[in-house]
């Protein structure tokens, strides 16, 4: 074959950058679990009416053929899955009798869009979704949990990222605000300051008055109230003052109040330097599934990407005709998040292999010896390889270092001898038993370095 | 939406299934790991020249369009690969100069094929494939290595799944054999040879003289090979003998019996009741880029599903003209392996949730001191979950059962009285602190049980 090129949006990552997003979703994971959410997967197909139903995506679906198919036999009728929250509403609905509700599960897996690529857009990335789903209602602390724990999550990831806020609003505040300064049309007033991060205020509200019917006091209103963010100085659930001096009043605005000041301060004990989870009165969110809480998760820096995940509540994404399936949940980009940072060089792996120890071969007979070696360290959970040639020291040591493996086994070469382990950053050897010989904890396994 | 139903060929796992492949995909990952094999994914798509290049299953491809494709625009040129070798090929090749080599990886991913579905065939199946690759040469040892590593994988998983065999088999082995019995085209017996798992050995034999120029006594000759097979008594590299009692002698044969000895003895010590690798000389394998060493995985009592997993030793799968690169490898088939046993019933989880403790709720005031208790839980890595309402104690204590929580914690309704943690399989209740107590290990995280 001639050397093969690389397919534009589909991004392949070396060995010690796929170790980055290893451990990034085995840290969620973790998290994820620890707080009782099962995991699952879905195909990765979908009929394509499933997939064209709702969202804002149809367009970027990719439809499956397959290459024999016989003449006239047109496409499959299937789909890759452009997220993760269409083919779960689909597998809630089509196993609802077997679950058991209210049911809490994580999905971590690709999913793929026909659209253009760019830096934090990708034709094929990886989600990590979590969702709570119950039957016919779904009380809101549900809200607050799903907030808790992705927040977790993702502090959980420390220092290996920029900083990270989930900024979070609330579809009812916005709407009773629109309603109770008079909006004549409040769905069509989300639409336009959705807009906002793409568009300048000033367009956005000559937009608010053209088509969405405003007057500019109006508009003046809903862009103040977009500018209300929990980032600023006040921070937690301040932002329901600021909200109400405005001097706006409705019962649908105080119910979003309630509930966004709810989220917020569920969420309080999870903030820190690097992570905060913030009421953000200018979120609005596309997609028309959305009925009250809505997230978004932003990266420190990378305001270019927009946003790295997102979510919120949907009370009628999923129903069978008889019930209906009310959900909440959050959805992070592990691609859109890590991509980035790995293509600038900011995070990466300790070492390209799994291998902390690498068992240096005097001959080709000493082989099984060394193997055994090898398999001393292993059960005692330290990860290890024998050399493949038995080169000269000089050059096992350099294999070793082209690697990043931290330690060189040298075996004794008698029964008079004992082995002897090198840690090849410093030069110390010393005396060693594979049975009993631990490295530190840090070189144990390859970690994740910023 | 209407009830969706199941798309043929595509399965879906409840949560307590799928918890049975998170577990097996664990367990493997950590013996590849320990073996210092890194992890690798490729993207899920090829471009169409690459797939259809080499292997059986052109035909079978999956084929993708973006739906919108302006009129004139034809397929996107790219395919959903339907193995994990022929990608893993492409990569080493694509990212060469930034790979060390030997180059050891593990990559356990889906793959689709649009094949008839049956049981033990999917149109969507996970795979767990380990190879070693190296530049222009790659030494014998792999050989035993790969089969070690695959053999401690499986036989990892003890009693999860029934007995298992890794059968291995070496074409030079065969090709010198039928060479050696004077064959006019040893390369066209192998063929035929290979459909003695299909077909019944007289008609094999028949073949062997009306399409491979063989005489009775020849076709004889390799039936007589073919029937040797470590997993009868004699074991081991007992084979040897039994070969050479055929009276037929070439070097290259006797370099086979030599590498399929040393894959045999290499993996002694890894043999046990329920797991063995085994010379079967009736192994042929059906690709054709196979040059050495040839492995097929079986489950006992599942013959009907033939090999489980398969792999072998390839020496020009990879090149770009300049270099070659020579691997060998295994694939263990995770949704061939676990789907029949689940399917029929003989495996799941524990418990649908990860989720070892409910903690109860007397009313939705005491909510946040709930939390408080199970976030103390989860710091001692106590998977845990609030109840979602607060029903009555005993319809709490069902809701645990139904997922197969084991544990329910009640907290003390003052400062005077304590916790309490009831087992609901004894009925066992005692008082706990949520910050120190532990479940027992076995009741921690979800088994898997068979």
């Amino acid at each position: 074959m001639s050397r093969p090129g690389p397919l534009s949006g589909f991004p392949e990552l070396l060995p010690e950058q796929r170790l980055v997003e290893q451990h990034v979703v085995d840290r969620l994971r973790r998290t994820f679990e620890l707080h009782g959410f099962a995991g699952v997967e879905t195909r990765a197909v979908e009929p394509l009416d499933q997939l064209l139903r709702k969202g804002e995506t149809s367009n970027e679906v990719y439809v499956l053929r397959r290459l024999q198919a016989a003449e006239g036999e047109s496409d499959a009728g299937m789909g890759l899955h452009f997220d993760l929250t269409v083919p779960f509403a689909r597998y809630v609905v089509e196993h609802a009798g077997k679950l058991e509700f209210p049911f809490r599960r994580y999905q971590i897996q690709k999913a793929w869009r026909g659209e253009r690529p760019q830096e934090g857009r990708y034709r094929e990335f990886t989600q990590a979704d979590i969702d709570v789903v119950n039957k016919d209602e779904l009380p809101f602390h549900f809200d607050v949990e799903i907030a808790r724990v992705m927040a977790e999550g993702i502090a959980s990831l420390g220092d290996l990222l920029p900083p990270m806020r989930l900024r979070v609003n609330n579809r009812r505040l916005i709407e009773g605000f629109y309603r109770g300064i008079g909006a004549p049309d409040p769905a069509r007033v989300i639409t336009i300051i959705d807009k906002l991060d793409k568009l300048p205020a000033q367009t956005v509200a000559a937009m608010l008055v053209d088509e969405g019917g405003l007057t500019d006091e109006q508009a003046g209103q809903c862009l103040r109230l977009a500018e209300i963010d929990g980032g600023d100085a006040s921070g937690g659930s301040a932002f329901a003052e600021r909200v109400h001096a405005l001097g706006v009043s409705d019962p649908l605005l105080e119910q979003g109040i309630e509930e966004l000041s709810s989220v917020v301060e569920g969420c309080a004990s999870v903030n820190g330097e690097r992570f905060a989870v913030v009421a953000s009165l200018g979120l609005a969110r596309g997609l028309d599934y959305y009925t009250g809480t809505v997230f978004e998760i932003y990266m420190e820096g990378f305001e270019n990407l927009k946003s790295v995940g997102g979510g919120g509540r949907y009370d009628s994404l999923a129903s069978d005709g008889k019930s209906s399936y009310p959900g909440v949940g959050i959805s992070f980009g592990v691609s859109r998040t890590l991509l980035p940072l790995i293509g600038r060089g900011l995070i990466s792996g300790s070492r390209s292999v799994p291998s902390a120890v690498l068992v240096a071969l005097a001959d080709e007979a000493s082989r099984p010896s060394c193997d055994e070696i090898a398999q001393r360290l292993r059960r005692n959970g330290v990860p290890a390889e024998v050399a493949a040639t038995p080169q000269r020291f000089g050059k096992q040591i350099r294999y070793a270092e082209r690697r990043g493996i931290p330690f060189v086994w040298f075996p004794g070469d008698d029964a008079d001898q004992v082995d002897q382990v090198k840690d090849i950053r410093s030069g110390d050897q010393v005396d060693a038993d594979a049975s009993t010989w631990m490295p530190p904890e840090d070189d144990l396994w390859p970690r994740v370095i910023t």
